[in-house]
């Protein structure tokens, strides 16, 4: 039987500031990546998209960045990997203290933005996140990309690991993303996503640009919900998948 | 056998900007109240500050203040209860991932500056800070300006609360603290500081500015080191309470 | 020939997040107060709207708040009139950088939310304002609530001032705004607000809550951008004040 | 006649923490970097520091930095050079408010730590430095590291520009600073410092790590105020300066 997790950012709203449509996507998804005050929301947020998720039944997990709100995030700070590793247990802990409030369990940790697309390269930074989240609670699972050097790291550390495929982006014969400043980085056509999406999930395989198979873990499928269309992606996805025979469930679930 | 808590303000550093001499009074306190990232302290800093207190073998306690970093949360920021309470939490929650990370037990939370201000004469403030604690995890102490409308709010919220004397100020009648702008609210003679401070914790009373002799729980005093001078004060009122019988003890066995 | 401004709050949005409809109430308004960083607006929003303003033919105010994004700048903040100084001087001038750069005159200042809110009821808050519009540049216009301590502040310090009227707001019969705790604050029928506003703007009166008639100096009124139902508002305001006979003119064309 | 500016950077401290020694360094340099809120300083200090140097008969120059005060500046934040350049023009205008206010004229400008070191090497950066100095104040001088792209880009851009050179600091053959990273890197010998920095300023030279003479054009150079053996060698030098026939002078008088 087969089975995936789909998880989106949430709670990125701050202050007086909305973003996101975080209402309409928490019923599609099954794990939902939460803010965490350095690059995107505040504690008002955060405890409201906890109370939203547990309402949902959604799998709460950590959104750890840099510290960059004017940046929200998606600029490399080039910090340390020690201060990353204690930027991480900051941030994990802070949103603790709304899961412990609302009686939920913190499933996972997925950096974000900068810090995501730098730890998938770099095993030393890799390697502070995992250890933040190890030494915070070592039942927390890391939330990956795919064959990328967090991965490593999680087994490294000796945490649990899920490893995360996009839909809509094309793979290089090593298994990692092709990027996004190249040609024919992001794949346009739905369809032709749902397609590679279901085959990643059910084969563990997916085309590379160049046009090898290539072989990948997909535990869960990143999605957005910030715009209607990206929405109505995540529903049309979920179906189509159920349809397919497979099961959408928290990582928690799966790994 | 009478014992007191010592209690001291410490991680107040931030970045590459160093301040406290909390290696000095470290070695004389007994609970350390520790800056969470809104007024002072960053993550590295936090880290150090409670693998110090544990080496030192000193009680951590949360110090959360309000989101003010340029004026040290020593000005009041006219929140909602709401708001305080989520910064609480999100406060609470960051420190509590390097007390897990460094294997060490969350004693106390005691609000810093205006907060703390605030909420001795606020009901609503006062209960919002102790709701926020005893969501996040009840066993933790809420130490609290005795008298204060803290103490009032810990009792009906359901959690421990110990109640902090500060041994160079003045009080009035009503066991509240002369404010600062009155004259003769600060003890500037060490020998009476430290004499009143001895019977506050021996007898439990203290002899208001205007002759009344009023009724006080001494369970922890407030001492800084900030300064040479005052950490010498610190290790002065010790030597002091001990030859006097007194035990310093962290609050967790007081109250 | 009766003249008034129409004033509004311009580039309120920051780093990733959009607030605030400017591109539709630009065309109706002719002052911009544009946030400068603190509560709201970031380096990239404040020189898109100072550019946009110039297209528009719109004169360009700061906005200056306290140091509170996450609060929008909505909560005061006790900080010293010596405080407020220098942070009114330092958005001040920020905001100067992008004028100079796109050369256009900055023409007034008008305070934020709290910063507004309190400084009409403070003298020294006020003083402090106008003292660092005076010390940066004494050419440009503190824009300030009618009847309010500002305007008070402006004349002592000697820098010219106008008079700023709200269309949907009540007034006491001593000048002052209806508090919004209170019934009858907000004027929620648009033609009654419209023909009050006229009136202001024509006879300098205005009927207080009470039945008074309040004399009012109507340089500037204040409208909204951020929503649809506001940006109507304006153009309707607009048409009818066009239609009395008003001219809508930035208000260094009318103090 | 030789001439040489002696900068170092001040204004560094915020809100309750201090730093720097910038009362006794001030006594003996011609030139200060006033930090500008981004990665240290704040209005308040920004006004003190200011009027401490007018006092001091001292030239007023900004220091903007990366927006990272947790990072002192002191980390890349890989931001864009449109980002970089209104960056750079928010601080430039925010210092001017408390120079215009203190009768002073704001010098020049030298980019902070991370900013100064990938300018000196990326010249899109340094372009859109440069830009934003001319764009808000065309006779604003670009204090840049001698040899560097931040001179390539005032030139380019049409602004004045002064060569800074290091005193404890080995140059490569090309004149760019041998990286820290590299063995010999820093000159310790004091003795040695100040005979390599004499014959900069009289010859126009140095010796290269590698053997090689380099020509450099020496306008500033760099000392520091940070603990006291900084302000005890920036004394020596500037009267081992004064002893060779060199007078002190702020780069306005020399470029």
């Amino acid at each position: 039987m087969y089975k995936v997790d789909l998880n989106s950012d949430l709670g990125e709203s701050f202050g007086n500031y909305t973003i996101g449509m975080d209402a309409d996507v928490i019923a599609h998804i099954s794990s939902a990546n939460v803010a965490c005050g350095y690059h995107a929301g505040d504690p008002l947020v955060m405890d409201k998209t906890v109370q939203a998720a547990k309402t949902a039944g959604v799998a709460v997990g950590a959104h750890p960045g840099y510290p960059d709100l004017m940046g929200f995030g998606r600029r490399n700070v080039a910090c340390s990997p020690k201060e990353a590793k204690a930027y991480v247990k900051y941030q994990l802990g802070a949103l603790m203290a709304f899961t412990k409030a609302n009686g939920v369990k913190l499933q996972h940790c997925k950096p974000h933005g900068a810090l995501y697309n730098m730890a998938g390269k770099d095993i030393d930074l890799a390697l502070a996140i995992a250890e933040a989240v190890a030494e915070v609670d070592k039942d927390v699972i890391f939330l990956a990309l795919a064959n990328s050097k967090m991965v490593e790291a999680a087994k490294q550390v000796g945490i649990r690991v899920a490893s995360e495929v996009f839909a809509d982006r094309a793979y290089q014969a090593d298994g990692s993303l092709v990027p996004r400043s190249k040609p024919g980085a992001v794949i346009h056509d739905t369809e032709e996503a749902i397609t590679r999406t279901i085959r990643m999930v059910k084969e563990g395989k997916v085309t590379a640009i160049t046009g090898e198979e290539v072989p990948l873990a997909a535990d869960s499928i990143c999605v957005h919900g910030d715009n209607p269309s990206a929405v109505e992606f995540v529903k049309n996805i979920r179906a189509r998948l159920e349809a397919e025979g497979v099961t959408i469930a928290p990582i928690a679930e799966i790994v």
